[in-house]
């Protein structure tokens, strides 16, 4: 693109100001926006109320080149985005004939009656002139329209499901297609550094790139860096960033567990794929995140045989066969308990990996670890290793239980890949 | 309070803009505000930029009365908010010696170098005047001041753990001494009645009300009725709102599943404990999320025993003892394993109630159910009760998986209570 962008997020919800949904459309658009080098500057959440949302368009357009809005595009008479949007911009609505027509069959197929048929046609008004974006995870069609100022103004309903889809499949092409050049990011993700301590060891270079650039960020329990470089071509951009990205292979070596993946599970998920490999998983402070985790990702039955939640001793001794005598003599949160924990899985259900994870999650101690110590172990047929981690008392339950199944996660991406397991950090 | 505040919540931090991290302090406070009947009408996003960050300020202060920022409290040169806030409202930042000396012996304790500690001791840099609110969740402070114009202004810092305890234990005392007039407000928590149709029951006498008042609002997979009520004090609020309440309960009967409770597992988990009950888990396309929803609150150890995530058929088998012609015959997502899952995993763990939930989450289907088909279903001493549910192709995994454990968690509520375990609707 000619020029660097400024983008804002304009959610429009009264229900996101009320806490009672949380905002991910904007932290996923953000996310798919940094692929294409794209700045987001703002995020602002508006409720369905006129003058409010015609209010904050006005900022926005002031102080953001490309304004992307998410909600609002529904039959109820809450859903004001469009008409106010238009309004703002100077612009009609028009019935669009190819999204009614699609609108009505998808409504009579599912037997909405005429009148309820009726109002959810308003659903297919839209911007004259504006770029249609069909919606096939839904029924409000998404739009996009460039204002009289420059202003590039979208338009995404907000169901995340719709929104996230319509955004990868029409949105990014759209953005792509503004402009000759064009902008190519990739992240690498790094477990087991912190975010400052790859600033430490890339300042200088960093502060001499003008294209491609790099940044460090810190995600929950890892970070990564974003490698963006700007060309005329895709092909270009790519071929630019190959050393950049081979340097930082070669500077971090084996800390690194993808590029431009989601989360180390995923990585995790790729390598069990490639080698035809299983696991199973025991848990006991984790309760059930770890299994959740992995089977968030679609496809993943296919190395995940199950698991078993042991979130009491009697559980652990019942499904598990773990003695009463070691837990009573070593406590549940023990180096043995959670070996035994991975050995026993692993056995129970013939994978070729058992993981466990044993730990105090707080916010209540024992009276004997310190909240936050926790026993991850991974047993494969090479043995088994086990790994204490202190994630520290001032975190939250949450946050322990999510960074303990990050160190699991990493543990088996590292044996996958032929990896020593357990490196300290 | 004597007038209606109108509050905007200002998270700065450039981690949100990027996707990394998702604004959950935003909607946390908007939740806690909602206690107290204060109004939140715009969240903003901004990264730590000074001008930007000045600028946001400067829009916040036009159209709110109450601005509550977090992030960027920190020790790092990235921790802007404390100084540029100061500096809008005309403030000079002063040392207060009090926080000084608790930082101080904070890290010294932990270890850190003097160097270190200087450089962190910034963070007991508070504005001039300021209402000073300990930290005794981690090291930076938070505080409060009124503006010249009447703004009132509260900053806490980011990290969820320590902003939600501050608002809780500092910021909700605060705001109700700012005033004569006390606002109370209750949340009616209903599952199996939709938004809507609880407006259609509800929408004449809604628009009558001035005080108390009442709303209803959508969560995911649920609704609550929101009544609000201002007097002299909390006492007589509560009173006016009493009979407003028995009526509603009296109209909605036994859809309601609580009080202002998080949600229908916190339900749950106050009736085992009345009821000094436990149960267990067998878990297929939820993959383990029920048992990470439950074990999300603290204490749950005392009522889940544990559970099984059977993935796989053959974990379903190996684990369960379910026999592979049954699953055969009547294929994984059915009435009769959804029914032995429950029943198994009671037995195997001693539970007072075993819960089975099998079905297709999606986005892939098995050629034979809808995506979206799920059995949920819960075994007790008085026999198993198994529901089918359709909850749509066009919904999400995680919304498919995350609505499967609303219901079977509301079965277990409902059998708790003594009613009909399942009410279709």
């Amino acid at each position: 693109m000619k020029k660097a962008y400024n983008v804002e997020i304009l959610s429009v919800g009264t229900e996101i100001l009320l806490g009672h949904t949380t905002n991910t459309d904007a932290r996923d658009i953000s996310l798919m926006l940094s692929e294409l080098g794209i700045n987001v500057k703002y995020h602002t959440v508006v409720g369905d109320n006129p003058q409010r949302l015609a209010d904050c368009i006005e900022i926005a357009r002031k102080r953001a080149d490309i304004i992307i809005s998410t909600g609002g595009l529904g039959p109820t008479c809450d859903d004001l985005t469009k008409q106010i949007l238009a309004k703002s911009f100077g612009l009609e609505l028009e019935m669009h004939e190819d999204e009614k027509a699609c609108l009505y069959d998808y409504l009579t197929n599912r037997g909405y009656s005429k009148e309820m048929t009726e109002n959810n046609l308003k659903q297919a008004m839209l911007p004259v002139g504006c770029t249609v974006f069909h919606n096939d995870w839904g029924t409000a069609p998404g739009c996009a329209f460039t204002g009289d100022d420059g202003t590039i103004v979208i338009m995404l309903p907000g169901p995340p499901k719709e929104c996230n889809a319509m955004f990868r499949a029409c949105v990014m092409p759209y953005l792509r297609s503004l402009s000759d050049e064009q902008i190519v990011s990739h992240a690498i993700h790094v477990f087991g550094m912190s975010e400052s301590a790859m600033d430490q060891i890339f300042r200088d270079e960093m502060n001499a790139m003008t294209n491609p650039t790099m940044a460090p960020y810190a995600k929950e329990g890892d970070c990564l860096l974003q490698v963006t470089a700007k060309a005329e071509s895709v092909e270009k951009a790519e071929e630019m960033m190959k050393p950049v990205i081979e340097h930082v292979k070669d500077v971090l070596g084996d800390i690194i567990f993808g590029i431009d993946v989601d989360t180390v599970e995923d990585s995790v998920m790729r390598l069990l794929k490639e080698k035809k490999m299983t696991f199973a998983a025991a848990e006991s402070c984790t309760g059930g995140e770890l299994a959740k985790r992995f089977t968030d990702i679609p496809g993943a039955s296919e190395f995940f045989l199950g698991g078993v939640t042991t979130y009491t001793n009697e559980a652990k001794i019942k499904l598990l066969g773990i003695a009463p005598k070691l837990i009573e003599e070593k406590t549940a949160v023990s180096y043995e308990v959670a070996k035994q924990m991975a050995e026993r899985v692993r056995a129970l259900l013939g994978a070729d990996m058992g993981i466990g994870v044993t730990g105090l999650a707080g916010p209540d101690g024992d009276g004997v670890h310190e909240v936050g110590t926790v026993f991850v172990s991974l047993a494969t047929k090479d043995g088994t290793y086990v790994r204490e981690l202190h994630v520290g008392d001032r975190r939250t339950r949450s946050y322990v239980r999510r960074v303990s199944g990050n160190y699991i996660f990493d543990m088996m991406r590292r044996y996958l890949q032929g990896l020593e397991v357990i490196k300290e950090n």
